[in-house]
C-alpha cells in the first residue's frame, strides 16, 4: 500500500472563508432572483454538455484558485441551469419556503453534522424534535391527542409528505395484522381508500408497501369520488367501505386531504371519520394536510378547513412549503406511535443502548431510514425569530392577495374561476378552451416573468379540463408580483386569444 | 380575517450577518472538539426538561438580543446534549464525515432551496447529479454498466442505504413480475436473501415491502449463514434458492455486503452471484457497499473487496459514512433503471412536463419520496477540492492506522482480535470474557475521551460474544487519536481486570 500522503483537509481559516463567500453568494443570488427567468430556458443536455466528463485526479495545486473556479462556476453554469423557486415570481406547484432562520439552521446543523438514528445517538437531536414538534402543533392548536406527553402521542420529522404516507400505510398494516392475529391472509385483504383528487403519494406508498400494483390497480386501491368542490364524498366512502366488507375485505387506511395538490379541495374530515364508523376495527385514517395545513396557525382559518383532526391516527403538514422552514422539513404526528415502532423497529445488537430500557424515544423507528439529520433545528430557529405571529403574517398576507387576485380574475371575463379558492391557491383557465389555457401557460413561462403550473380538473362529468394553477407563497412574494401575475395573464391572454381563429 | 401585518423577513444584512455567526460558531465547535466529551453525560430529559414548553407567541421585539440568546442556547444547551460525531476520537458505529466543501455545498443549497423532484423543476439538479455519479463511479472504478450512457444504467443519490436497499427490493419485485406475467400469485412467493450478519435494513425494507411481516418471519425471508470471516456462505445461499425453486417459490432479491456492520465482513460477490445462476430468471442481486465501498477509490484496496460488482443489478455506497460529504448522501448505481421507474414511477397531470418526451431523466421515479434536495452539489465540491488523490489520501490513512491499531493489540495478551480486521474497522474483546470486555466498554465511554460502540459476534457455534468495535474514519481523527485510543484501552483493561475477582 502506498505510504499515505496527509490528507489535505481544509484549514478552519479556509472553511470560514470559504463558507461567509458562499454565504455572501447566496445572498446576492437571492437578492437578484428579479432579474432572472424564474423558469430556466435550458434544454436537456445543456449543463451536462458543459461539466468535465471526468473527476479531477489531483488535489488542486492553487487552492484560491479552485475556488475561484467553482464560485464562476456556480454563476456561469448551475445558476443559470436552475428553475428558482426563491424567485418573487414562483407560483408553480406549492412554494418551497426557506428564510434566514432556516438558512442558518442548515448552516449549524452542517457544521454539526451529527445523526440522531437513536436517542443515544445525539441526545439533543431527539429531544428537541420531540419539543418542536410539541410547539408547532400548539402553534397549529392540534388536538391534544398528538402531543408527546398523550398516551401514543407525538411526532416526528419526516423527509416529506411521501414519506410519512408511506409510515402510516406500513402502521395501519401492522395494526390491521394485529387486530386479526388468526388471520393469515388478512395482508391480501387489506384496502387502501382515498379520493380521485388525492396525492399520487398515496398510490405510491401503497405500490411500496405492495399492497397495489399499479397505479391503475384496482384490487384493492379505492379511489373515491369527490364533490363539486373536489372534496373526498363520505357517502361514497362509506358505500365503497360497506362493499369491501361485504365481500369479506379489511378495510385498512383511509388517507385524507387537506388541500389537494391540483386545486387545495379540503377533504370533510369529521364525515370521512363518520365513514369509518360503521367498520370494526376502524381503518387508520391518515390526513395529508402538507401544504394547507400551515393554515392552522391562524385562527381565522380553522374554520376553512373543517373538523375532525380529533379522529385521525396521523396527520402530516409541511413546514417546507409554506411555513420558512427549508426543505426539507415534514411534520407528522400520531396518536398511535406503538403502531409506528411496531411496524418499523428492529434492533439489532450494533444498536443497542441502555436507554432504550428507560423509555427514550428512537425515531429510526418511526421512519424508513436508519439515519437522520439534525432538522429540529430549522423549526426552532424559525418560530424563534418569526415568532408564531409572524409566521401568521406571512401565511395572511399570501391568503390575502389571492383572494385580491381571485376578485380581479372574476371580473375579466375572458378568464374562469375553476375551482373553489382554496387559501391562497387560484385555479383559472381562459373560457376559450384548453387550447388557450395551454397557449396562455406557455406564453407565460416562456417569458420567464413568472413560473406557473397546471394541472386537469373535472369540469362536466367526464370531462377533464387544462387549468392554470397560481400558488402563491413564495418567501419573497409581496403583492407587487402578484399585480404583476394579473398584468401579465392578462396582456397574454390578449396575444393568445387575438391570435385565435 | 385580521389585516395581514407585513411579514417581518429579515434583510439580507440580518442574514449574512447571523449566517456568518452561525459560521463561526460552527468553526469554533469543531476546534474545541478534543475538550468535551464524545459521548454527552446526558440522562434522558435532560434537554427538555430545560427547553420552554410552548412557541413564542410574538415576534420578538429586539431581534439582535433573541439572536444572542439563540448562540447561547446552542452553547448552553444543545451542544452539551449531542454526542460528537465530528470528534477525532469519534470510532463509534461508522464515521459520519463532512469537510469544508461538504459544508459550503451544504450552504449553497440551502441559500438555493431548489427541489429536483422532476428534470423540468431544476434541471441543474438533475443533470450535475448524472454527471456526478459518472465521475464518483469512475473514482471507483465501478463498471461501465453503471454509468448513465450505459442502456439502463445509471446512478442517483438517495437518502440512505436504507431507502436505496428499498427501492433496489421494489424494483426487484417490479422485474419478477413482469417476468411472470401470469401469475397471479406471484408477490406472495417472492423471496428475499441476504446474510445473518447482513444490515438490519435489509429487513426493514422487506418489512416495509410487504414481503416479510417481521424481523423473525421465515416464511420468505432467508437468512443466509456465514462462514468463519463472517462473509455470506455461497453454497448456503445457493442450497437455499433451490430449495425455494423446488418449493414452487420465486428467488427475487439477493442482498449481498460489502462490508458488514458488525465486523466489516467482505461477502464474496462473484461467489455469490454464481450461486444466482441457477435460478431462471435470476434474482436481483443488490449490493451494500454503505462503508467499504468508499475504499474502492484506492487501486489497492480494491482486491479486498472482491470481484463481481459486475454481476450486480444495483449497488449503494454512502459518501456520507467515509468520503467526507455531509449527511445524507448515498449513491445508488443500477444497471436496470427501467425496473426502479417501473415499480415507483406515476406521473399525474400536475407534475408532467414537455421534457419527459425527449428522455429527460426524472429523479422522483428512482426514489420513495417526490421532493429531493440539491445533494450533487456536495459531491462535486468535495471532490473538486480535494481531488480523488485526496480522498485517496483520507482512506489510506485510516487504514493503515487500523493495520498499526490491529498489531497493537494482538502483542497485548490480554486482548483478541474476534474477527478479521476490514479496512479501518478493528472488532477486539478481552480474553477474560463477555463482562469484562463489556465492562472495558463502559469505562471508556464515561471517560468522555473516546467513543466505541459494540456488537456481537458468533464465537463457537451458538455463541454470540459481546465485542468492542473500533471504527476509524472521522474527518479530524489523526494518528495521535488513535495512539491515545489505544492507551486509554490498556489502561482501562487493567484497571477491569485488576478489579476483578
Amino acid at each position: 500500500m502506498p505510504e499515505p500522503a496527509p490528507p489535505p483537509h481544509p484549514s478552519r481559516d479556509e472553511l470560514t472563508r470559504i463558507a461567509r463567500r458562499a454565504i455572501d453568494w447566496g445572498a446576492e443570488y437571492l437578492a437578484g432572483l428579479e432579474s432572472r427567468p424564474v423558469q430556466t430556458p435550458a434544454r436537456p443536455g445543456d449543463l451536462l454538455a458543459r461539466l468535465p466528463a471526468s473527476p479531477p485526479e489531483a488535489t488542486p495545486g492553487d487552492i484560491n484558485a479552485e475556488w475561484d473556479a467553482i464560485f464562476r462556476d456556480l454563476d456561469e453554469l448551475i445558476a443559470p441551469s436552475l428553475t428558482h423557486w426563491q424567485s418573487p415570481s414562483f407560483f408553480a406547484f406549492f412554494p418551497c419556503n426557506h428564510s434566514a432562520p432556516g438558512i442558518v439552521a442548515e448552516v449549524l446543523s452542517a457544521m454539526l453534522n451529527v445523526n440522531g438514528m437513536s436517542w443515544s445517538t445525539a441526545p439533543g437531536v431527539t429531544e428537541l424534535e420531540i419539543r418542536m414538534l410539541d410547539w408547532m402543533g400548539e402553534a397549529l392548536a392540534l388536538p391534544a391527542c398528538f402531543r408527546s406527553d398523550a398516551p401514543g402521542g407525538g411526532g416526528v420529522i419526516q423527509s416529506t409528505a411521501s414519506d410519512a404516507t408511506l409510515v402510516a400505510l406500513v402502521a395501519a398494516r401492522h395494526r390491521a395484522r394485529r387486530l386479526h392475529p388468526d388471520d393469515d391472509t388478512i395482508d391480501s385483504k387489506l384496502c387502501v381508500y382515498t379520493s380521485t383528487q388525492a396525492h399520487s403519494s398515496v398510490v405510491k406508498a401503497a405500490m411500496v408497501a405492495g399492497l397495489v400494483r399499479a397505479p391503475d390497480d384496482t384490487l384493492r386501491l379505492r379511489l373515491i369520488e369527490t364533490d363539486s368542490t373536489l372534496a373526498m364524498d363520505p357517502d361514497a366512502l362509506g358505500a365503497s367501505i360497506r362493499a369491501d366488507l361485504d365481500a369479506g375485505l379489511v378495510p385498512a387506511f383511509v388517507c385524507a386531504t387537506l388541500g389537494t395538490t391540483s386545486s387545495g379541495a379540503i377533504d370533510p374530515l369529521e364525515a370521512v371519520a363518520g365513514a369509518c364508523d360503521g367498520c370494526a376495527p376502524r381503518p387508520w385514517l391518515h390526513v395529508d394536510a402538507a401544504w394547507a395545513g400551515a393554515a392552522l396557525i391562524c385562527p381565522e382559518l380553522r374554520a376553512a378547513l373543517g373538523d375532525g383532526l380529533d379522529r385521525a391516527d396521523s396527520l402530516c403538514i409541511n413546514p417546507h412549503k409554506w411555513l420558512l422552514t427549508n426543505f426539507d422539513c415534514d411534520l407528522m404526528w400520531t396518536r398511535a406511535s406503538s403502531d409506528l415502532v411496531g411496524a418499523l423497529s428492529i434492533t439489532p445488537e450494533y444498536l443497542r443502548h441502555e436507554s432504550q430500557d428507560c423509555g427514550a424515544v428512537d425515531y429510526r423507528d418511526w421512519q424508513i431510514p436508519l439515519g437522520r439529520r439534525f432538522r429540529a433545528l430549522k423549526l426552532w430557529l424559525v418560530m424563534r425569530r418569526y415568532g408564531i405571529e409572524g409566521l401568521r403574517a406571512h401565511i395572511r398576507s399570501h391568503v390575502r392577495w389571492a383572494a385580491e387576485f381571485e376578485s380581479w380574475v372574476r371580473e375579466d371575463d375572458r378568464f374562469e374561476i375553476s375551482a373553489p379558492r382554496s387559501l391562497s391557491l387560484v385555479c383559472l383557465r381562459l373560457g376559450a378552451g384548453d387550447g388557450a389555457t395551454r397557449a396562455l401557460l406557455e406564453r407565460m413561462n416562456a417569458s420567464g416573468e413568472v413560473y406557473l403550473s397546471h394541472t386537469t380538473l373535472p369540469g362536466a362529468p367526464g370531462d377533464e379540463r387544462f387549468v392554470i394553477r397560481v400558488a402563491i407563497g413564495a418567501t419573497q412574494t409581496e403583492r407587487v408580483h402578484v399585480e404583476r401575475l394579473w398584468g401579465l395573464l392578462r396582456a397574454e391572454a390578449g396575444r393568445v386569444l387575438g391570435s385565435a381563429p
